[in-house]
């Protein structure tokens, strides 16, 4: 839906809009091309957009002082909602949407990035200073499973087919993907690891999938899988995935998300050879301010003409 | 074409075909699949197959002994045919076949690996041994030129477009490659670099691509761009390379092949922090051999029933 769609029409009412911690240039001017207006105080508001700038341990306290304001609905800045579930578990009566789909076409690129890159042995390579002996492997052909099929996960997806691999979705809901090759349940996770040469990890972070990752699920990779991890640190058992590594269980693995995050600097990770690390860049700031602009000017415009929101919370679900 | 296109009918005649340097049981039986007999004797053949393991130097004299032989047709183990020019220009009354197309695919996905990793700062990530600060780019929507418009050029613009990208193609054929966003001749190569984030080579070399990047193409180059060879080391004037890398002419540089090949021990490259070097990986003969089978089948049945062969070489081209 845009602008054009909706026929210019104004909106019914221009929806009041605050800003936490602040307003910024660059989210005044996403909420008036959304047709809203911002206001100083949130107490006077209808909607709130968090910025990135507000610690998501504040929220709630933030929220607290707005309790009998008008305010109906939050706009959160990032994909994932665990940092901020305190808050919406107490408010659920509130519409909540998160960016999730915003940096779906950035974090996606991270994981083929990271999953090439392994395959290529660029890790090896990026620390040589000689010519070496051939090595490597071609993604085309190869057999991947993406573990959550939320907005990164059937980018992924769509990437990994750009490149005819044979991919398998592992996700809760019970709905095939139609992009993948085939879909199968959380239950069966054991199963779609076996055969799997790529294990891209793309889940939500909850209590249900909190180290789904761990000793029982490595013992099923075979020795030349790769596994990559482009959501949260806690979805893999770090110290399950680093005697794996060592015992030879999987080739490699290559993590934006770490657990603890960021990753001590004396943890074993560091220095074994086929673990990449990157320091949680798979979408960077810079790549991510100009896609929330984007979505809440989507999302105070829906708000204006009281259409479903794009990016809504199940709060019950979590995600 | 197949078989089953072909109504299964059986060749008119068995062509029969040598391996040189001799045959290997996946040519034989690559060969007996495109309906034609391995011969032992080169001298008694109809066309000859070049495996890998012969020595390119080697061609020429081999071919010599079959100067008043039947053979007419030779096909050439690798997609550029720069390393067999002595026998070609000496013989071009044959009909000569390179393999090219053959490896594109995992070519480009070397390609699109490298420009990534280098977008990513994959290289400086492999060598960390700490957390460290955000950065990299995202591809999405990067401005990207491809030169060359063979079968590695257009599998790349074919990548680069599944990442948003805006691709320029540079090619000596005055024809539009369609797939792409512009298509410039070689004349304007100045002008793509210009506003170039991202360009890759995949040009053939000739006499008139050697070094067709040097200083005074990588002075109209960006301090942003990222530059990455999977074609011929020569392409490249290195020397100029290493000067403009450390002046600071442009970002980074990902190199499958480099001249001199291999990089000697002891070559600047090495060190500077923004060189990516892979040994000449992007397609190992572990993924070359089944393509290849596949092509020496395709063309033996081809052969048998005289219809035009796949990779026909332009003796006159050179490529």
């Amino acid at each position: 839906m845009n602008r054009t769609q909706l026929g210019d029409a104004p909106a019914p009412f221009p929806p009041r809009i605050a800003v936490l911690p602040r307003p910024t240039p660059e989210l005044t001017t996403a909420i008036s091309r959304g047709g809203g207006v911002t206001v100083a105080d949130p107490a006077e508001a209808d909607g709130v957009v968090v910025d990135f700038a507000l610690d998501p341990m504040d929220l709630d306290t933030e929220l607290r002082t707005l309790d009998r304001s008008g305010v109906r609905w939050v706009q959160l800045p990032r994909s994932g909602v665990d940092l901020f579930l305190p808050a919406i578990v107490r408010r659920p009566d509130l519409t909540w949407t998160s960016a999730k789909g915003c940096y779906a076409e950035s974090v996606a690129e991270h994981a083929l990035t990271l999953v090439l890159a392994l395959l290529r042995d660029v890790p090896e390579r990026a620390r040589a200073a000689c010519w070496g002996e051939p090595s490597g492997r071609s993604l085309h052909g190869s057999r991947a499973v993406v573990v959550g099929a939320g907005g990164v996960g059937l980018e992924t997806v769509r990437l990994l087919k750009c490149f005819s691999s044979h991919v398998t979705v592992v996700r809760r809901r019970p709905i095939d993907v139609v992009t993948a090759d085939r879909t199968l349940g959380v239950d069966e996770l054991p199963e779609a690891l076996a055969d799997a040469d790529i294990v891209i990890v793309a889940a939500a972070l909850t209590s249900r999938t909190r180290t789904l990752l761990g000793q029982r699920e490595f013992q099923c990779l075979g020795p030349n899988a790769i596994l990559v991890n482009i959501a949260r640190g806690e979805l893999i058992d770090t110290d399950a995935l680093v005697s794996a590594l060592e015992a030879g269980q999987l080739a490699g693995v290559g993590l934006d998300v770490t657990d603890p995050e960021p990753l001590p600097h004396d943890h074993r990770l560091w220095r074994h050879p086929r673990a990449l690390i990157t320091p949680h860049t798979a979408d960077t700031m810079a790549m991510r301010l100009p896609r929330f602009a984007e979505r809440v000017t989507e999302n105070v415009q829906r708000f204006g003409h009281h259409r479903p929101l794009t990016g809504a919370v199940d709060t019950a679900a979590g995600y």
